[in-house]
């Protein structure tokens, strides 16, 4: 396989773009190919197979949505809600490909074992880390009820954009993190 | 178009089915014939259209998901929870592949405005029904909270089962809704 880095990456980055448009079963090398603007045949010398190109996309999506720690790196605060809140509709808007890519992958992770383990070690791994964030700043409530709450509300914004109020993402994150809630 | 209402109803969770274990992409009008052990063609005299068969499954889950109004038609109480956690963990189990046709809509749905829509009125009326419930029994906390929470915690048990505790559930619920609270 090749190992052009940067090349690696950018066809990654088209894979998410063909996942977020047309769905997990649209994912193929020849897509990627397209996606990316390189001769037909280019993916298929960088992923063992389809698997592996899944995997690697499930992985970069999470190194795309990660936090910027600086941002975080601060006691519970007004500041330190609106670096979140700001951060979070990043996420919801700048980088929605990324978000709706993730979810394909979450439903083909029930198909694929391999996939599943792997996303659910970079996951679980997330989780740990922001559970540890919450505790270090002192954060109130149940850090695995805000991570549940954030995860169904980037679901409902992503999907049926017109379900929830527009100040919902505020709403809970306020309701649930505001000093003294 | 034909009406027998079961057959109707047979197709639709025949359709169900496939979206779960193929995905949105995966549904075509002879999958369906398929997955319902009718002849070939039959779903073709039922709907109108792919949209339409999306549209119908959407809905038909949500039926099929409701929840059953007498086990939770009392005060906040030690036997409302039980009732609520008995609920959600059946949705968990006995429909899991309801809920993942469900998730597989909701990505169709980003590129199928009719779809969405006909989503989007259905889920806001379901929470429109859950704030009432939630108001009438004078619970604990934010309605709109406790329903992103759920959504998140039943996306996250469904596709990686093994990134949260197994007692996930209860922990979220209660957390949320324990009278006190």
């Amino acid at each position: 396989m090749r190992s052009n880095p940067e090349r690696r990456t950018a066809l990654v980055d088209a894979a998410i773009e063909v996942l977020a448009g047309e769905g997990a079963r649209g994912l193929t090398f020849r897509a990627v190919d397209v996606a990316a603007g390189v001769p037909n045949g280019t993916a298929s010398n960088y992923f063992a197979n389809r698997d592996d190109l899944l995997t690697q996309a499930g992985l970069r999506i999470h190194d795309r949505l990660g936090p910027d720690p600086k941002d975080l790196d601060q006691p519970p605060s007004e500041e330190f809600l609106t670096a979140l809140l700001r951060l979070l509709r990043e996420r919801l808007t700048a980088d929605r490909t990324g978000y709706l890519a993730l979810l394909e992958l979450r439903l083909e992770a029930t198909r694929r074992p391999a996939l599943q383990e792997a996303l659910t070690r970079r996951v679980r791994a997330n989780l740990e880390e922001n559970i540890a964030l919450h505790d270090a700043h002192g954060l109130p409530g149940d850090p695995m009820v805000l991570y549940v709450a954030i995860g169904g509300l980037m679901l409902e914004q992503l999907t049926l954009p017109g379900v929830l109020p527009e100040d919902a993402l505020e709403q809970v994150v306020r309701g649930l993190l505001s000093p003294g809630a």
